[in-house]
C-alpha cells in the first residue's frame, strides 16, 4: 500500500527532531561534565545523535520534496514546526538528571529501532540498522550510570529519585500514538508506539529497581511536542542558540 | 573644530551599547523579581534604558551615514561590533547583584550625563538632557536599595558584599580612556571619563559606606568591551536571544 507523504514526513520529523533536540542538549555538557571520561562520553553520545539526525531529517527532506536539506530543517524551522517529545527539550539539570533522561529515551530507542529495521521503507530500515547499534550501546551506558548513581550514596540516590519524579510525567508522550502512527503501522513502516509500552515498562522497571528507585504511580503525561500542538518555553530558548549561526549568516557553509 | 566622524560614531556606539545591553539584562527580570513593585520598577528601568538606546544609536546611525537605523545597529551587529563596557553584559546573578551593578552604572551616568548636556554636539546635548533626568532617578533608587540590602540582614549584607567584590573589577573600564575619548574631549563633545573618577569614587564611596560594604582594594580592571577588543562569552549568548526575532524574520516590523 502507498503511504500518505505528509504522514511519512511527520513520522520522520518526529524521529529526527528527537535526536536533534536531545543531541543539542547533550552537547551543552561539552567541557562541563564532572569528570573527563564522562565529558568525552557525552560528547560522543551527542555526535551519535546528531549523526542520526542527519539521516532522519535528510530522509524527511527527500519525502517532503521541497528541495530542502537536513540542515534547512534543523536550522531554519521555528519552534512550532518541531516534532520532538517534550522530555528531550527540557533543560539538562544536574548530571544525574541528564543521565536519567538519557536512559528513559535510550530505553525507548533500543526497543523501537530494532522494529524499524524491518520497515517496509528501505531507507527507514537502513537508518534504523545504523542507529540501533548506537542505541544499544547508549542504553547499556546510561542504564549502568542510573544504577550506579541510584544505588550509590544518599546524595546521589536522592538526586536520581528527584530526577525520575521530575521526568516521569514526560515519558508517556513517547507512547501517545495518533493518526500518523496508525498510518505508519498500517503501511508497515513503523510500529504503533503504544504497542511498545509493556516491553518498555519491563526494561525500565528492571533497571530502576536495580537502581533502588521508585517509579511514580501517577500516570499523568505532558503531551504536545510530537503532535506539534505545543512545546515548553525551553525549546524556543534552545533554538535561539542552536540556530544562531545560520540565522545570522544565512547560507554559510564550512 | 571638526571631529572625526568615525571617532564620534564610536563614542555614540559606546553610549548606546551601554544602555542597550544593560536594558536587555534588566528586562530579563520581567516576571521574576522578588516582589511586584520591584518587578515593575525593573521593567521601567529597562524601558528607560532602551529609550535612551534608541536616541544614542539613532544618532550613531546618522553620523555613520550608511542608511542604517538604530534597530539595524541593535539587532544586526555581531558581538565584535559592540562597544559596551563588560560590566553591563555580565549575567544578572541574584537581585542584589543586579541592583549593585545598576548602582555602579547609574552613579557613572549621573556624573557623565550632566556634563554631556554642555556638549558642542547639539544632538548629544539634547539626548543627555533627557537621559540625565532618568539617570538621576535611577541612581537615587539603586543607591537606596544598595544601602537597604547592604545594611540589612546578615544574609543580604553578605550577598551585597559578594556582589561588590565580583563586580568591582569591572568598574575601572568605564574610566579607561583612549584616543576616542581624547578626540571627544578636544572637540568639546564629551569629557575624558578619566577626569570623572574622583567624583565617582566620592559618590560611590559614600553610598557603599552607608551600606556598610567594603570596596575591594585591588585596582585590577577587566577591559576590552568599550574599545571593542574583546567581550565576555556572555554577550554572544545574550545576542542570540536579543536578536532572535530580526535574525529569524529579517525586516519584520510591528
Amino acid at each position: 500500500m502507498t503511504v500518505d507523504k505528509e504522514m511519512l514526513a511527520q513520522f520522520l520529523l518526529r524521529m529526527g527532531d528527537n535526536t536533534l533536540v536531545l543531541g543539542h542538549r547533550v552537547s551543552e555538557w561539552c567541557g562541563h561534565a564532572p569528570i573527563l571520561e564522562e565529558d568525552i562520553a557525552l560528547a560522543n553520545t551527542a555526535l551519535d545523535l546528531i549523526g542520526q539526525t542527519q539521516l532522519w531529517l535528510g530522509h524527511a527532506a527527500d519525502v517532503m520534496g521541497e528541495g530542502k536539506s537536513a540542515d534547512d530543517l534543523a536550522f531554519l524551522r521555528d519552534v512550532w514546526d518541531f516534532r520532538n517529545v517534550l522530555l528531550l527539550e527540557l533543560p539538562n539539570g544536574d548530571f544525574g538528571q541528564t543521565l536519567m533522561r538519557q536512559f528513559l529515551f535510550d530505553a525507548f530507542q533500543s526497543i523501537l529501532l530494532p522494529r524499524l529495521m524491518k520497515s517496509t521503507d528501505a531507507e527507514v530500515a537502513a537508518i534504523a540498522a545504523k542507529a540501533s547499534k548506537e542505541a544499544a550501546y547508549h542504553v547499556e551506558r546510561s542504564a549502568d550510570t542510573v544504577v550506579g548513581l541510584g544505588d550509590g550514596t544518599e546524595e546521589s540516590h536522592a538526586r536520581m529519585q528527584a530526577a525520575l519524579e521530575y521526568l516521569w510525567p514526560y515519558v508517556g508522550e513517547m507512547f501517545a500514538s495518533d493518526e500518523v502512527d496508525a498510518a505508519m503501522a498500517a503501511a508497515g513502516i513503523a510500529p504503533d508506539p503504544a504497542t511498545l509500552r509493556d516491553e518498555y515498562d519491563a526494561l525500565v522497571g528492571k533497571v530502576l529497581a536495580e537502581a533502588t528507585l521508585s517509579i511514580p504511580s501517577d500516570g499523568f503525561a505532558h503531551k504536545g511536542g510530537r503532535s506539534g500542538k505545543m512545546h515548553t518555553e525551553h525549546l524556543g530558548h534552545m533554538l535561539t542558540q542552536m540556530q544562531w549561526l545560520q540565522r545570522a549568516y544565512p547560507g554559510n557553509t564550512w
